[in-house]
């Protein structure tokens, strides 16, 4: 890219590197950046920074959260006796955007993945097991209906029997294949009412 | 966006500002960026900000540059004589990149619009009737085949004319109401070779 300059060249190989940002984008973005004001872009760049230094995982679901806990569980309105177990903080949000979800989440951070060689002891589903010792009535299963998604499920349904907890699964309204994160509002509700026990 | 904690918000907020990033891209990239590693972040955002804040216009072209003169201006291989006006630096990348053509650039920073009030001493067409008094000997006009593209050629030939400079307008092989920067580089060239007199 020599037919531009050092600095915006660097700038646009910097963010084509960001997921779903060609190179056509990322010249896009550069030059938008390089036009907006500097408080602008330095408010971006804080954000970031901020963001990425104290985001961490909530100590008792563990989605991503910038506080210890975050606002669903320290919510005193939200049910704590039934825990949603979904793969990413981002399917947490597809389910919230609902509004109708009254109680509270586990976030694994993944799923089982044989082909992957993603295990049990990969997702975390031990500090799921440890909440259950507390007073919950309620798993229900929403990891996505891949592969991986239905073997998670599986696999957390048959460790969590015998303990007498009441373990469910999203109905089947969610697409095969399908990731949660991009699928409308109904359909999710469709499924959170139509789930069945395991 | 309540279901996410402030600092996430806030991210994805900024992120939804720049171009062609809906509120899902906002978020994927929001996620992405709270998962790389710190330095990750860091360069992205010191790259950001030193581009806003070194990158101005080449003395000579206008072109965007972290130089005084842009590498293009400052190649004495280029033939200083020959000089393609274009809107914007995007589009002089985009002829660039056809390492076909051996003059040197006018970047005006915009095209004459009656509709939207930019007049000919809105964009950078006295600079460019100062470069015209060293040794000219044609300028090739590549603004956009659009309405204002098309306004701007014919102003400028209008302008340079009696200076006996010769002024040509690249061919019509761009695609009618196109925008230069999304142009393959065969028709750019073919263009280019079929440039008329004005």
């Amino acid at each position: 890219m020599d037919y531009y300059s050092k600095q915006i060249s660097e700038l646009i190989g910097e963010l084509s590197k960001l997921p779903g940002v060609g190179s056509k984008s990322a010249q896009r973005l550069a030059f938008y950046l390089i036009n907006r004001p500097v408080e602008e872009v330095q408010r971006l760049s804080d954000t970031m920074i901020q963001a990425r230094q104290n985001v961490r995982y909530c100590s008792q679901c563990g989605t991503l959260t910038d506080q210890e806990l975050c606002p669903i569980c320290a919510n005193p309105k939200r049910d704590q006796s039934m825990i949603m177990v979904v793969e990413d903080t981002r399917d947490l949000a597809a389910y919230e955007k609902t509004g109708k979800y009254e109680g509270v989440y586990h976030v694994l951070h993944g799923a089982i993945s044989p082909m992957l060689g993603i295990g049990p002891g990969d997702i975390k589903l031990k500090e799921l097991m440890v909440r259950l010792q507390g007073e919950v009535k309620e798993v229900i299963i929403a990891t996505n209906s891949s592969l991986e998604g239905e073997t998670t499920a599986m696999y957390i349904s048959k460790l969590i029997k015998p303990t007498g907890i009441r373990v469910s699964r999203i109905a089947s309204g969610v697409p095969v294949g399908g990731d949660l994160e991009y699928i409308d509002e109904v359909t999710l509700l469709r499924a959170l009412e139509g789930r069945v026990e395991l």
